[in-house]
């Protein structure tokens, strides 16, 4: 049984333990491979309103997600999240449990629609996983993520409307 | 006679002068219309990579742009721009030659292709000029911009590949 609670400083180091090997890969996000702890930090805890982070009932970090306004004031009621997914737990429903719990904390929060800037093209079952969750490709951006193995490939931007 | 120049501390209160009246006006740029100067300061000229003011033959600051990578690391070779003209300039032909300075800047800086994040659909005289400069529109945001007169209207994202 997987729960999904609000990050508290002590998961700290269990979070970035699963963040530092999926930006490492350089294949999803474009932080700087080489990213330092302090820097995941401050992008992933301490810029967004909030964090979250998927706890199996063995009490281990299989997720996190965070959740930030997309742009400042009068663009400020669309939010933007990032998933990530230990590797352990990949394909086990995480991500999808942690876009749902997102879209409610998003709509408890405020926000009335949700924004993905940097979906990266080649990262198809991401894809795949938010429409699911019937986000819809508003745009894709050509060759702007430099992947680790295929180069210059292009990202999309996905966008639901909370509200429905 | 216009010139281009790297922005220098001391045209600060000049710029801030043509900022302040457009962030106000709440119409094209989502920063809080009531931002502090001191927000202003650090949106405009810290974060960026870079700042420019575009200077009359009789030294007033008739306009003002940044340019900034759009996302870290491996979406790095992406930059963004934003560009502000003054009250008294409009329909001078600035914001089109700060738009040319700012292409030439961007490879200078190394960057491979511009976009605009947010360009406010109802700002019908940038999205033509943009598209004048063979920038297009790549995907269009719904309600995602809360205009002082017209409520959420739309925001389009543009994009030019510098390289050609």
């Amino acid at each position: 049984m997987t729960e999904i609670v609000q990050f508290e400083e002590v998961r700290w180091p269990n979070v970035w333990r699963v963040m530092q090997p999926v930006f490492k890969a350089g294949e999803t996000y474009p932080y700087a491979p080489e990213i330092s702890e302090a820097e995941a930090h401050t992008a992933w805890i301490e810029i967004p309103a909030a964090t979250y982070v998927a706890v199996g009932s063995d009490g281990a970090v299989l997720g996190t997600y965070y959740i930030k306004a997309n742009q400042p004031g009068l663009g400020g009621h669309v939010c933007n999240c990032g998933y990530i997914v230990s590797e352990a737990a990949r394909g086990g429903g995480v991500a999808s449990q942690m876009c749902e719990h997102s879209q409610r904390e998003a709509l408890r929060l405020g926000f009335l629609a949700m924004q993905y800037n940097f979906v990266v093209a080649t990262n198809e079952q991401a894809v795949r996983l938010w429409q699911k969750h019937n986000f819809e490709i508003i745009g894709t951006l050509p060759d702007a993520f430099r992947h680790a193995r295929f180069g210059l490939v292009d990202a999309h931007i996905m966008h639901k409307n909370l509200k429905g």
